[in-house]
């Protein structure tokens, strides 16, 4: 295999009460990335996108896992990445982790699968960190694995994939700025005993709902008594949103990874589409442009559609 | 029915991580309850333990249970019933809500079962009440319902019953004095977000590894960084204990309810048992006399044993 192409999904990290260990892939929006595998070891990174993104290898999310892995690897293959990307970066839908999942997961499959896939998470931390600043998982792990996936811990790594329940995902993007430094500092560093304790039984129904198929269960759980409060002050209509998606039909939802997006999932497409409906005039009404996007959750994660 | 007898079985609360919202029942220790409906609206409680628990109804943890059935559901029938317990008060294996549960489900069964688990469950938490002070479902939801349960609420009521793994739980129950209300009163009000965040990720791969049947995940994810550092120190012993249950092949475990007691989870019955001897030569060195308890999950909780 010396060509292959990827289709790389948008994640939702930070599910409601799961704050910093559930995120989960969408079919949509999703990213294309074709790689090409070289016999001398150079890094070349090109977007077909308008996002203006660094194609400096060192200074691109993808080219410092390709120069990690081939580091780490000793290598003496190189590689040609192009990459057309559709998931807007600072949406809070996991941009930068699609590029550091794909550059991983694509050089890995060119080699013929020599990494397990916790080791493909492991090189693509090293993206989000350029990113970021931080080498966390919480977007990678389910873009990777596919569906709902709990990262208990990065170190020692430790992901469990969830079941990926039937069920579909509203995202709205308004073109606000959230910084991710912001909607981290903001935060209370200490938290109430009782306040923890109640998103705990939040988190464990979730965690119930995901795996019994209980969709009652998990709209019963999606409650986050201690992040939403703070950073949903960031986002405009934050709280208009979720009161008429809850009207309309879903089961419940918040901010996706640190904003500015806002999730909803429900059983029926037509309350998904409803809910985009919704959401788009909420943000029309107020001139902010928006995005919005209706998929289901993406049990599958990164694919493979083209391979030569 | 005008008689019945009832095998009550002993529960584990606060099971590790999950402070306040997990608990499972063992099938030793155990009470038994014979009940006895009577045509005229009294209440009869009496005790063949030699605990000298108060029999006056109204004092006595199953008589203010059976009161405020009589009086909510209008009852012209009484109740008599025999306790005979074996779940020493005061150990953290509820033996409160032993006497509480077993009230609610044998007047309820007695009357031809008007009730729904949930409503037993309601009227226990009165029994609770007087013995704690706190109308808490913690030993109360796996009593009734048997296996691991998850009181996500209790306002409402909302009560998860997980699945129960095949797993052999050893208990040890030291005879020093914790009271509850200390165990309360030392915990801190605040924590740091840091910690319960790594708690959450913990109580999160708990429930996932207790519906996936993942002993290595139940293993992984027994880790309570917040409660169990403090409440530990009121627990003679306890670190050693831990420790070398965990050298003997225990899964995890950690402080029953609010202590004194111990409890560690194992695949293996004799792994189980081994742990069990460690415990009680870990008392014996100290001249703390304990008692110690083999047996599985119980996945059935209360059991009517006798009926006429």
């Amino acid at each position: 295999m010396k060509k292959i192409k990827l289709k790389v999904p948008a994640t939702v990290a930070n599910m409601v009460c799961g704050f910093d260990i559930l995120g989960m892939a969408v079919h949509d929006p999703y990213d294309e990335m074709e790689f090409r595998l070289l016999e001398t070891p150079e890094i070349i990174i090109k977007h077909t996108d308008l996002f203006g993104l660094p194609e400096e290898p060192s200074g691109n999310v993808a080219g410092v896992v390709l120069l990690k892995m081939q580091e780490s690897l000793n290598l003496k293959n190189g590689f040609e990445v192009i990459i057309h990307k559709h998931i807007k970066p600072g949406s809070g839908l996991g941009s930068s982790a699609a590029s550091a999942a794909g550059a991983a997961f694509g050089a890995n499959a060119l080699l013929g699968n020599p990494l397990s896939k916790e080791e493909v998470v492991h090189f693509a931390m090293f993206g989000e960190e350029l990113a970021s600043g931080v080498r966390h998982a919480d977007n990678i792990a389910p873009c990777i694995y596919g569906g709902i996936t709990l990262v208990k811990s990065t170190s020692p790594m430790d992901i469990i994939p969830l079941n990926s329940p039937d069920l579909f995902v509203t995202a709205v993007h308004p073109q606000v700025e959230v910084k991710t430094s912001d909607a981290r500092q903001i935060l209370k560093k200490n938290i109430t005993l009782k306040s923890a304790v109640e998103q705990w039984g939040n988190i464990a129904g979730l965690v119930a709902g995901i795996e019994k198929n209980d969709f009652s269960l998990i709209g019963r759980s999606l409650n986050d008594v201690i992040i939403e409060p703070i950073r949903s002050i960031l986002i405009p209509k934050f709280d208009e949103i979720k009161t008429k998606s809850l009207q309309l039909g879903a089961l419940g939802g918040g901010i996706s990874g640190s904003g500015p997006s806002i999730f909803m999932l429900s059983e029926k497409k037509e309350t998904a589409e409803k809910i985009a409906q919704m959401m788009q005039s909420a943000y029309d009404e107020i001139d902010i442009e928006s995005f919005v996007y209706v998929s289901k959750i993406n049990p599958a994660g990164i694919q493979i559609v083209e391979e030569a």
